[in-house]
């Protein structure tokens, strides 16, 4: 199993933005998009063994966490496109608009699910399955990474992490490197991917 | 130097499309903005030692040839979203559309230029000044290629290449392989790129 997380600070938590122009309008939802797309698709096929959590902290409503889980996900669900993965936030969102309980998740289609939950309640629940690691360019060489089976990967934004997100990271996750430079997040995703597929023996 | 090739066979060689519905309506240019994400964007920088051809095969003009280069490229034309990369593909159809002459390079805006260039016309250019590869599943592994510093590399679409396509390839471009899965192509740029900076010593 592979989890990524991916904290965007800016990411707008209320369907309030462009679809037209999600860079200038969504705090950067585009980028969700890709991080999606890289995360499960396959040349037409779809990774079910991977989990994606968006935790979205922007204005007007934070947080806002969203939860695609390839297990439960229908194989047309998610789509190349950013344009169609951005409508599945945005469905999200809207279904998640009038939430108040801090911890309930809601189902928005089969696999995805949306709630209040924090950064830190996404992280804590992670670490109750696999082992925790945060992309970072000066972390350890991925190469020289034992991995587990249970796998989960925290990424930042555009902006990267808080001092605070970090701090709270620090002893609870390895900093994990794929390169000396710092590369979107949609890349670092899809090479991860492909990096562990490499390690990974065939079924 | 890294140039990567990518053949479109059903992409549109008009801006007849439809902005809101690239996958259903432009024979799969999103998939060619991904790639152009992939091959030139590092996270607030910008990759000047990348060339990108887009070779467009689909109605109702083919062919087309938009060359993108990143030595020549003013760093805010190529944006990380979709859409915004859209707009320069069509800007360039639009510029190439009454363009009659064979080889014939127009600028369409600094480093990117249209033509009629056939894929043929393409590979026999590149491999003027750099060694061939074509990425598909069944080549080399990507670990065990000793790389020049001039390289270029071959991908397909959605649709891969045509057997003819392939037949004009054979002997004078090494298949090399990623990965046992077949991956999406802009998967693969990304991962080529990251790879070829993990063994090209620093400047």
């Amino acid at each position: 199993m592979r989890t990524f997380i991916i904290k965007a600070n800016k990411a707008h938590t209320k369907a309030d933005f462009k679809l037209k122009d999600l860079p200038g309008t969504s705090g950067r939802i585009d980028l969700l998009c890709r991080v999606l797309n890289s995360a499960f698709l396959l040349s037409h096929s779809f990774r079910k063994n991977v989990r994606v959590w968006l935790s979205l902290y922007g204005p007007p409503n934070p947080p806002k966490a969203i939860r695609f889980e390839g297990q439960g996900m229908k194989p047309k669900t998610l789509n190349p496109d950013e344009l169609s993965t951005a409508k599945l936030i945005i469905k999200a969102l809207k279904v998640g608009e009038n939430l108040r309980e801090p911890s309930k998740e809601i189902q928005v289609l089969p696999g995805i699910y949306v709630s209040n939950l924090t950064f830190e309640d996404i992280i804590r629940r992670t670490l109750k399955g696999a082992t925790l690691y945060y992309l970072h360019e000066e972390g350890r060489p991925i190469e020289r990474v034992n991995f587990s089976q249970n796998v989960a990967f925290v990424l930042g934004d555009h902006e990267g992490l808080t001092p605070e997100d970090e701090a709270f990271l620090s002893g609870i996750a390895e900093k994990v490197s794929i390169g000396r430079k710092s590369y979107l997040a949609s890349h670092v995703v899809a090479y991860v991917n492909i990096f562990l597929d490499s390690i990974t023996p065939p079924p």
